[in-house]
């Protein structure tokens, strides 16, 4: 059976309405707006973003576009001189609340036809979840990284311990040597390999976007109204100007849309509502501040 | 005569401590904090930072490393295995007011000593000071871009069109298609050449340097009883949040820095205190926030 460019837009369009109907629920006050854009070399996408109650700055972006793969990017994928086209969604939450995390999705399917020789084509499959929870909570760390655990079982038995130390690998802001958060999962180039057909990495596709609901509305229903203060706000504000370094300095995802003339609103809707930055932050020992710096490591087994 | 590097850092050294007692002055609350640092392979540094009534955060910073040259940069130099030094002061300014723009000054000297062939020696200087108002104010812009060019006449007549410029395409926010500010001078690799010795190439450097608090105070002083409220409040944190876009993303002294093990507290000092993000703003047609960001162009003539 052969999965078509259609079949993978048809999904990622549901889930992205799937999934703004679901937070918009969740939060009972904001409702998402959304900017459909055109891309000048083809395609385009739905930016949709929600300030409310439970979550103070929201994307859950769709895109689909195609063009002439940049020179650049065709030599880095070690590709020829080809057409792409480029389907995913995307998201990122930043809650009000610090007991609250902040989330990140995204799932991506990307081809390529060579321009000599249109017989030969390229696809893969990549994305991933992570979690960045102002306060490491040992439970909630579980809770999330046995959710995506189970969904990456039903596909292969190898696929969650490989691809959560691929997120601890890229999830790292190296500058300062702590990963972004808790990890999670992270994957790319899942292509027609080790007898896995482009059916079963579809359906992959399909488990890990459909489990960001059950996954996210949990952690934020669990946390929302626990009790917080100045002390917890500056907390989150000094997480998120991490969260800003990580993203602008080491993320390859920002850097290749920044790079190739993405659209830069849908791009940069991952940054937070308000940052902070205090020079030479120290915790204080023994405090929840401490102890979640002491856990944004790479490797730490929360199975 | 041979200025040697003994000079050029003692004369670093005193611009920092006449900087900071000036500013500490203007300032009237805020006091220099300082932290001396160890460069683990050579050399290291005076990181000063202040809080205040004026500069709400500001950091005046003092390095002199050494030691062997990364693989990464010497190729990327153009030079061959080499011992480096190098010697700077940074600054970065970020004014309580949005009436009072953000300031940049930074003036160093690079030296390079070939590994295989010791009498093979390069050596440059680099430098520039740039402005980034909240709001571009025209008589002000005049003033600061007629100090540089007063600065730069007294060595070269080609100096100050050279290095505007210059300072033009480096302060570039590709991905908003906006200039950080309004610019100023930015020069590098200013060596033997052209007939200028040595000892004029580090006069220049000291005019530059020493015309730095006579353009801030007289700004900073003009500008910093101007009532604002809430709107000027937000459009600060927003312009802010592009000055972090620009020095994470595309500004390759941070770039640098970050890739060396540099010390990230001392790089990232150029980091606003609070930034903020808001998805797709829109400024009102004929406000002055449209003004301002009608002039963040490269090739304004300021002179």
């Amino acid at each position: 059976m052969n999965i078509t460019r259609t079949e993978i837009v048809a999904y990622l369009k549901k889930l992205q309405d799937d999934i703004c109907r679901q937070l918009e629920n969740a939060d009972g006050i904001g409702k998402f707006k959304e900017d459909k854009w055109e891309r000048p070399g083809g395609g385009g996408g739905r930016s949709r973003v929600i300030q409310g109650a439970l979550i103070e700055k929201g994307g859950v972006n769709f895109s689909a576009v195609e063009g002439n793969l940049p020179e650049k990017i065709s030599q880095a994928l070690n590709l020829p001189a080809s057409q792409f086209f480029a389907t995913g969604v995307s998201i990122v939450l930043h809650p009000v609340s610090p007991m609250v995390p902040i989330i990140h999705m995204n799932v991506r399917y990307f081809e390529t036809v060579n321009k000599e020789n249109p017989e030969q084509t390229t696809w893969w499959f990549g994305g991933g979840i992570d979690l960045t929870p102002h306060y490491v909570v040992k439970e909630d760390s579980q809770f999330f990284h046995q959710s995506l655990k189970a969904a990456c079982d039903q596909h292969d038995a190898d696929y969650y311990p490989k691809f959560k130390k691929w997120a601890d690998d890229y999830f790292y802001i190296k500058h300062r040597k702590e990963t972004r958060g808790i990890g999670g999962i992270f994957y790319d180039r899942l292509s027609e390999q080790y007898g896995f057909t482009k059916e079963q990495r579809f359906d992959f596709m399909q488990s890990v976007g459909n489990s960001f609901c059950p996954i996210y509305l949990h952690l934020a229903e669990k946390n929302r109204h626990l009790p917080f203060g100045d002390q917890e706000k500056n907390w989150q504000f000094i997480r998120r100007g991490r969260y800003v370094e990580f993203n602008l300095v080491w993320d390859r995802g920002t850097k290749f849309g920044l790079d190739t003339d993405g659209r830069t609103e849908s791009i940069l809707m991952s940054m937070p509502p308000v940052a902070n930055w205090v020079y030479n932050h120290q915790v204080e020992e023994g405090s929840r501040e401490a102890e979640t710096l002491s856990l944004l490591k790479k490797g730490v087994d929360w199975v």
